[in-house]
């Protein structure tokens, strides 16, 4: 039985997470990692082979924010909307500050038409950093539950 | 950071909102909201476009219960149920006991022949009011993603 | 308005139960249920006309862990996996440590071929025991909302 507290704050960091990329804020989003971070789109079948590649991959928080950049000026992607539903923090381990810790996530996609589907499902598998203020993430690898993965993928899962 | 008791007070009326359709206790929803109040469902389109119009528009509780008591009467929509899953709320703004908060949603419709699907994907922009027992909506405006709907839109989002 | 730890130490539990049978740690999830037990998966229609007969049942831990050891043997079923996203419990009742209470599921599976579908959603019935370490589950009814069910069913929901 892991502390209600820090459940509280890693659920409130993720909420605030799937509005920065469902409410089109995405210039917000990079802000939720620490400077040094690691942000890595992946599939289940090449994370359980401990394959490194992964299908987007990012190791600064200024990456991030050039992803962000290039999204916005290219905008050569059919229009579409994510929204994100994500399951309760499960911890996995808390040591000094840092929190490992698993969470379901599910992301339906609305395009243009109309048309809505189930665009993603799979797991965030994270290390936060609890600060004195709002939880950073140090590390988040996305670990999608499907290989068969949209071309279109574009916005941050 | 937001308050851990008015995030809990806020989720657990939006468990009661999502039972009270789902379980189809639909004379009990109208009670969640206050006399005054506005219940509003429209699409992201229209919403951010400013359009006032919406598809199901009530302005006190007392609209929501004849609505009620019509799907009751009436009975005529193909028999379906709907199951709700509500992100955790994420909060706005906080003044003297109004809440503005802003909920993603998820619904998906199982139709009496068994087939399911996702119906609908958007978030609740409220209003809630704290009272001394359980919160009250003041507004709830159903921001639906997709613009497309099905004619059959009958139950409350 | 419930207890805010009551609904923490079981929506810990509930996230736990979703984890052992995403993640493939089978063998746990037994171990989350009383030695005596109830664990059923039926349909809304079944359960609403009081039909008895489910399409799973079990009355006892060493009913599950049996069925556990018996995917794991037999393993002819196609390789797939699921997702749980489970709502935040409504709680019924709560009488000398015994919760009564329902939560909402939605279950995604994941083909070996990627492919993604809603693969039920409905409602757990549960009893709870509260113990003073984890709570655990004294019965588990699994209420489907449909009635067309995958004859794949093998992992439990």
């Amino acid at each position: 039985m892991h502390n209600a507290e820090t459940l509280f704050r890693l659920a409130a960091l993720n909420t605030e997470y799937a509005n920065c990329i469902d409410a089109d804020r995405l210039e917000e989003w990079p802000g939720l990692f620490l400077e040094h971070c690691i942000y890595k789109i992946t599939t289940a079948d090449n994370y359980a082979g401990g394959l490194e590649a992964g299908i987007i991959f990012a190791n600064s928080r200024g990456m991030l924010l050039d992803r962000v950049a290039s999204l916005r000026e290219a905008n050569i992607y059919e229009r579409h909307v994510y929204r994100h539903f994500l399951g309760q923090p499960w911890i996995v381990s808390e040591d000094a500050g840092d929190v490992r810790c698993e969470t379901s996530f599910f992301v339906a996609r609305i395009m243009r038409d109309g048309t809505t589907d189930v665009y993603a499902t799979g797991r965030y598998i994270d290390v936060y950093r609890l600060n004195s203020g709002s939880p950073k993430l140090r590390e988040r690898i996305v670990v999608c539950d499907s290989s068969r993965f949209d071309t279109l993928l574009a916005l941050p899962l």
